[in-house]
């Protein structure tokens, strides 16, 4: 058959393997595994060639192995595959860097908003985003609308559901999106501040995007997306939909198991800073260091640094650092993470009153940033 | 507010994470992250005891949480949110049972075929099925179609495409599945044989749905889905769909992040067992022990007993072991897993010919259960 030729060095996927054992078969194995799963012996040349990864270093610890990107061809669920998807079953092996070349940036829009974007949405010139959520499971529609109308009053420029809102009794979906999106445009329009709500997007896959239109119609300004549970293509997909047009914010709920055992999975930065960026996700969520989860600060950097590193024409997304936050942390927040953050203070604002903390964490971004 | 009684024991979703450090204050982490992710002190009593989550067992190693069913409410996306999501993020913490109610299984279909299904379809009343995989990657829709046509004149059950093949430019999507699909049926009917073509649904989320019915109007019996990429719950959809009808495998892509720590995750019998099952998948494959992985005996019978084990209504699934097997393991294959396995074997039929490796494999397996 003929074939296009081999594009050159430069034009190749470059992932950077970590493993203990990093020997030539486990190389072999990894590049064989990721592309044609197929005794390499006996396939036709060409395809060993061209389609099978090649090994680009080899070191005690590290595997470096590039491939073709005709192997992926412009879906993101195929680019997933090829990075991780079997090799995910190997123990002790971590994606510790991913280099992505242009052709392959030019399939994805990336963020739709991102820091500018977003900047000029909240007319946030310089500081942070101020963002919440509404919680406990278990409140009333109308309770999590009066919340909402209290943090948008307040200024807060996100205010989204808690990530496990999704259609309970106590609060259904469609009820809770309608009033709660309704309350917020209504505090937000009385107070002259440009809050908006951002719904869980906690349904059905089949739902999808059905429920991001009609939250859009009730009145929602952004969209909460849960790629480990729906997957990072339906985000994407959502973030290209010009006829929705919302900004994303990802949660990272069932992601963690990727990224938390340190021999093994995808490194932090990678996952939740490069690969939702690249699908689409304005905002990623995390958990910030010194909170309830586990992550060190250097993880939290390199989320950082991998939402906003050079990615062909796409813009950098934001990072969110949360999960058992304080206002009293937002000082050094900033010194931490610099003024490109979205702050993400949920449950501690219930301690005492309400409009009162609030008001005082708005302020206290504003003030650290003055 | 007015809330419905608290379920009655008996009737909760109960869930054993094992830990290093199974402390009280673990437990209470656990049980409230899961759930309403606020603190818990400042909640209202009724939601305290009613919508977090209830510690019902503690020791040195384990702890067993219950939930109440209203948390999830029939989407298979907040169960797994319920059981997984923020959790995921705890290192050190893993999923090593899970107990679902009547009312929680009875909001799920399951497999369509199941075991009893599938022996129906194929009319194989007592020996396993017979499956693999078209390969390598870079082959052109006729040279795939032409190794299809093969097996299913020696009369293979199932011919899936690689997992791997999306839409790349050797083999473009609709032109495979097309020629595909064809070669299958006139081979099939020419042998009197009643093999199917399963496509890989290696597709962008938006296209899976019309992808999988495309399959079938082209002549696809069956289909293959990634649901570590796209998720579990599109599978489900899948699954549930009336319109399709058609027998559904899971490949485990990008899910080995999950199981493979032994420290970390969730157990490989609930995750590649059961929880596929709960989402419609008639066949879950996963990596056998000795071959290209790392999965132990052990760990591949709790698949197999988790794929069969009473679950209300729904029915059984098949094991699928696969990654590297070869003809000369069928008779022990068998002996370990029984009849109902779906046997895969892919790469090493190519080593020779085709032709004879197809027939001696469709001999052995119907010789070993003679």
């Amino acid at each position: 058959m003929t074939v296009e030729p081999t594009v050159t060095d430069g034009e190749r996927i470059v992932v950077t393997y970590t493993a203990a054992d990093a020997s030539p078969e486990l190389a072999d194995a990894i590049r064989v595994e990721q592309t044609i799963e197929f005794p390499a012996e006996i396939a036709p040349q060409w395809i060993r060639e061209q389609v099978v990864g090649r090994v680009e270093h080899l070191s005690e610890r590290t595997i470096v192995i590039s491939y073709d990107p005709r192997t992926v061809n412009g879906d993101l669920v195929q680019l997933l595959n090829l990075l991780w998807g079997n090799v995910s079953l190997f123990p002790g092996v971590r994606i510790t860097d991913v280099v992505l070349p242009s052709v392959v940036t030019g399939w994805f829009r990336g963020p739709r908003f991102g820091i500018a974007g977003l900047r000029a949405a909240f007319d946030a010139t310089e500081r942070p985003l101020v963002t919440t959520a509404l919680k406990p499971m278990g409140c009333t529609p109308e309770e999590l609308a009066a919340d909402a109308a209290v943090l948008a009053t307040a200024g807060f420029d996100l205010i989204k559901d808690d990530h496990g809102l999704a259609n309970q009794p106590w609060a259904p979906w469609r009820e809770r999106v309608t009033r709660v999106a309704a309350a917020v445009q209504e505090a937000a329009h009385a107070a002259g501040t440009r809050s908006v709500y951002m719904p869980a997007l906690n349904v059905p896959a089949g739902a999808l995007v059905d429920a991001a239109h009609e939250a859009k119609a009730a009145g929602a300004g952004a969209l909460l997306v849960l790629p480990g549970l729906v997957g990072l293509d339906a985000m994407r997909a959502l973030a290209d939909d010009d006829s929705l047009a919302l900004p994303i914010m990802s949660h990272p709920s069932f992601l963690g198991s990727h990224v938390v055992s340190p021999d093994q999975g995808i490194d932090h930065g990678i996952l939740l800073g490069l690969l939702l960026r690249l699908a689409g996700a304005d905002i990623s969520v995390f958990p910030n260091h010194g909170g309830r989860f586990s992550f060190t600060p250097q993880q939290c950097l390199d989320i950082r640094d991998r939402a906003a590193q050079p990615l062909g024409a796409i813009a950098p997304s934001w990072p969110s650092p949360g999960g058992g936050m304080s206002v009293e942390r937002i000082p050094e927040m900033i010194e931490f993470y610099g003024r490109d953050v979205a702050l993400l203070i949920g449950g501690a604002l219930h301690r005492g009153d309400l409009a009162t903390n609030a008001r005082t964490m708005v302020e206290a971004v504003r003030a650290a940033t003055a």
